[in-house]
């Protein structure tokens, strides 16, 4: 696939080595992941909203109350970054200066768009139940129009992104390999639950087949890119 | 404790009933948590970084690269929004409207400072490194003189912050508990994995009793918490 090409907004300065500008690695962490970091700026003053994004071709999207100040901003098309981040591990080297984390993140940089056009909205705000939960759709009602109109589709097209990716042991100083000092990684996952019914849920009603695939232990990274 | 006085910077707009502004609450989540996302912006782009973070009282710390771009504008003392999300699980409703995502996040406003004072400089870096790794540094040699050098701490006092919390199970339109639909929380957690040796560790050296404390299986979080 075609490499976004680095200009000064997203070209890295520190840690070039760990740099990537390929699609198919920015869009593999993309897909990893749910939860992103959107920034925006509202008269000077930076805000970050956590957010659910989905991604399809190279557009972003994440939606939101139609009466939120984050949406009522992005609504007017400004420029934004979104920024996702997998922590994967705790580095733990031989000296303070060479401890860090392992990790896969992207920063994305463009121009936000509301979405407007029935048939993008509704196939995008679907998609966005099926990319996180799949096959569940079919098992709920129709949305009422009140509850779509009272959401917000925000679209951001890809203008350029940067990979971020360590991972691997420590790299400490060569003379350091020689101390008396324990050297590793910690790893870390961000792993599903035991599922937990609503206490409201009526008696004669099973959890549903279509929820099976998260099992209780398994990687939520690894789910979201298969479920991309 | 005090509360942080919300002004149209951080008040929350939507879901208010999910807002906390006092300092209990707040202190707890970002205490909670080592990774943050820092807004700021250059020239009227946003960017939004990863970093790792910590406090004391109502400051916030992080360091980087004395090169980096972040750290060269976040040295000039600009406005700066740190954002802080734990995700716990994704609620599963009876509608598409009701799906939501439990969480734990604030938004903490204020201006950054580069810390150029020597004693709260070294106090600062050794305290991130026994917030994250307790009785860790003990069996680090000291830090080369030209690498604290290249390491620029940033400091934030809080101004003004905002906590949103979500939990529990769905809230459905009571209409919707009739249906036959399954609904729940799929709780979500980042756990500890089981250490892995540098390769190139010395085949005499054991995993010292201070990472006994990482036990395989524990949650991320709550060790955060207990170690703050």
């Amino acid at each position: 696939m075609s490499p976004f090409i680095p200009t000064a907004r997203s070209r890295l300065k520190r840690g070039h080595e760990r740099g990537h500008y390929d699609e198919a690695t920015i869009h593999d962490i993309l897909d990893s992941a749910i939860l992103g970091h959107v920034g925006y700026t509202i008269d000077s003053q930076p805000f970050v909203t956590p957010t659910f994004f989905w991604r399809r071709k190279n557009c972003l999207y994440w939606h939101g109350s139609s009466a939120s100040r984050m949406i009522r901003q992005q609504a007017e098309g400004i420029d934004v970054c979104m920024t996702v981040t997998l922590l994967d591990g705790l580095v733990i080297a031989r000296s303070a200066f060479n401890h860090s984390a392992n990790f896969r993140s992207v920063m994305a940089f463009g121009r936000t768009r509301l979405v407007t056009e029935e048939e993008e909205r509704n196939r995008e705000l679907d998609r966005f139940v099926e990319r996180l939960l799949p096959n569940r759709l079919a098992s709920l009602r129709p949305s009422h129009p009140q509850e779509l109109k009272a959401t917000a589709l925000i679209a951001m097209e890809i203008a350029e992104a940067v990979a971020k990716i360590r991972s691997g042991p420590p790299e400490d100083a060569e003379e350091d390999y020689a101390l008396d000092c324990w050297a590793g990684v910690l790893p870390i996952q961000q792993l599903i639950g035991s599922p937990l019914a609503d206490p409201r849920l009526r008696a004669d009603i099973a959890k549903p087949d279509h929820l099976e695939v998260f099992q209780p232990g398994s990687d939520f990274s690894k789910l979201m890119k298969d479920f991309a």
